[in-house]
């Protein structure tokens, strides 16, 4: 049976576009209600400036909070060298670096631009392989921009092939505003699969999140970003749902024969539980419907 | 460029599950406004037992009111061949009768067995066929029942080929409680397509329906059922999200690469405006975050 590692950005993309900042007791609480439901990959934390993203403010904490349940790979998203550093310093399993694929988003997101960030990149990478811990590259926008519309997949195949030069652990694609469709999944997993492990990052703003999902482990992909009951939002549309839950891509995963070694029970607990910290009820439609019919978890169906 | 088309079943499925009952006229108004965004089916109303199901009384005058656009089958749905006879004498292009696959909900939904139902099923479609209208057989709860749970797709096909033995014009499986995954569906579409043409059903209520949607098309179904919105909810599970939305899906499919016809700016306004009559925000993502990248409508992505 094919595996898919779902790595769980709730604590990081998800509570950074809530309105609700939560404490660094309670998102290291997160995380370990997260990590005994089985995650494989969190997310925890990133490290940014802390006047410009309150809502990540305490990186170090969270992560001295949580147990670091050793079967977990803790991961940290960085936009920079500096970044970087506190994350080997806090002692990170694994380092993220996003960058977007378009000079527009570069520009607005991290006042840098593609060529510079891809520079950037290799540098991280290289960085991690000597401070012996595992590297990602994430490539926001990778299925259309907020600002320049249509993204190209030549144009992130060729970003793609220069990160990929340095050997980074995953590059991931993300759909950072939830525009794209399996097409387009199937035409860029399906042409990167190669020496590093191709993961996807993908919004649910457009209802196309889950088959994107799906289309990119069929097209080869094996790690899958998604945050606890969708947690999170859109900054780019006001209202709209944020990453794909968690719940709902593991009940699709299971029911399509991978698998996740999640406990799809403690994960809904986990859900209700971070949605009482936020206040409000999360996107996850697993989380309000369960699962009667047993079909995520029931190999062998019943005439 | 393959064509999908779509049925409308927002004046039907979803009306019948929103907790605002709507008068003749303005469901009436509301298929109008459904036929001038070129959508090619309407399933318009429902002929049952007014006592029983009162969000769907006054069947005859909703068809009266609408201006009955030729370039629109308007479809009816009936549960039995009393149904049957109201929506041939309202002139009805199409007469849809469902049953569900399982003994247990097909007691609680109509008061009969299986075997009886599809005895029924074949005597509407050679009444249609004498009638000179369409008929379409719906299977119900085809993935996975409220009652009995599990499904099996060799119990489905069984019951698929008695049904097509009579040669309705089109046989529909539905996932009424929304619990099924694409596999299922790759396995029962695959399986079903011959003579008639395969229609599904979609509830999005545990977040696979668009990913349902995209498999069965891939599959060989030439017709998918989708309420405007998302109007309208679950019976089995309070809370949830009920058909999947007109305009996510006509997203997904035109980003695809299949033609739908349908003008997504017109049938967004047509969202917004039964919203205004329902009362409530309803559950598509595109009615809310939009297309701002016209992904779905640029097959030229530019770098």
């Amino acid at each position: 049976m094919a595996v898919v590692d779902i790595c769980e950005v709730g604590p990081r993309d998800g509570l950074q576009n809530e309105d609700v900042i939560l404490s660094p007791e309670v998102r290291g609480e997160l995380c370990d209600r997260l990590a005994a439901s089985g995650l494989p990959r969190i997310e925890a934390v990133s490290f940014v400036r802390e006047d410009l993203v309150p809502a990540m403010a305490g990186a170090e904490e969270v992560l001295n909070r949580t147990r670091r349940d050793p079967a977990v790979l803790w991961a940290a998203l960085v936009l920079n060298e500096k970044g970087y550093q506190r994350a080997v310093e806090a002692g990170v399993d694994e380092v993220r670096f996003a960058f977007p694929v378009t000079d527009t988003y570069a520009a607005r997101n991290q006042r840098t631009t593609v060529t510079d960030a891809i520079d950037t990149a290799i540098r991280i990478v290289e960085r991690s392989r000597d401070d012996g811990i595992a590297s990602a590259i994430t490539l926001s926008a990778a299925f259309g921009c907020p600002f320049e519309g249509p993204v190209s997949r030549d144009h992130v195949l060729r970003i793609t092939d220069r990160v990929a030069s340095a050997q980074p652990d995953t590059v991931i694609f993300a759909d950072s505003i939830g525009v794209g469709v399996p097409r387009q999944v199937r035409e860029l997993v399906g042409a990167a699969v190669g020496a590093s492990a191709v993961g996807c990052h993908f919004h649910n703003t457009r209802n196309t999140g889950y088959a994107n999902a799906l289309a990119a482990v069929e097209a080869g992909a094996s790690i899958l970003d998604a945050s606890i009951g969708g947690l999170g939002g859109c900054p780019f549309a006001p209202g709209a749902t944020g990453n794909i839950a968690t719940e709902d891509l593991v009940y699709l995963l299971e029911g399509m024969g991978f698998a996740t070694g999640i406990d799809l029970d403690k994960l809904r607990q986990c859900s209700a539980w971070v949605a009482d910290r936020v206040g409000h009820e999360l996107p996850s439609l697993v989380a309000r419907a369960g699962d009667p019919c047993g079909v995520a978890t029931t190999a062998q169906l019943t005439p």
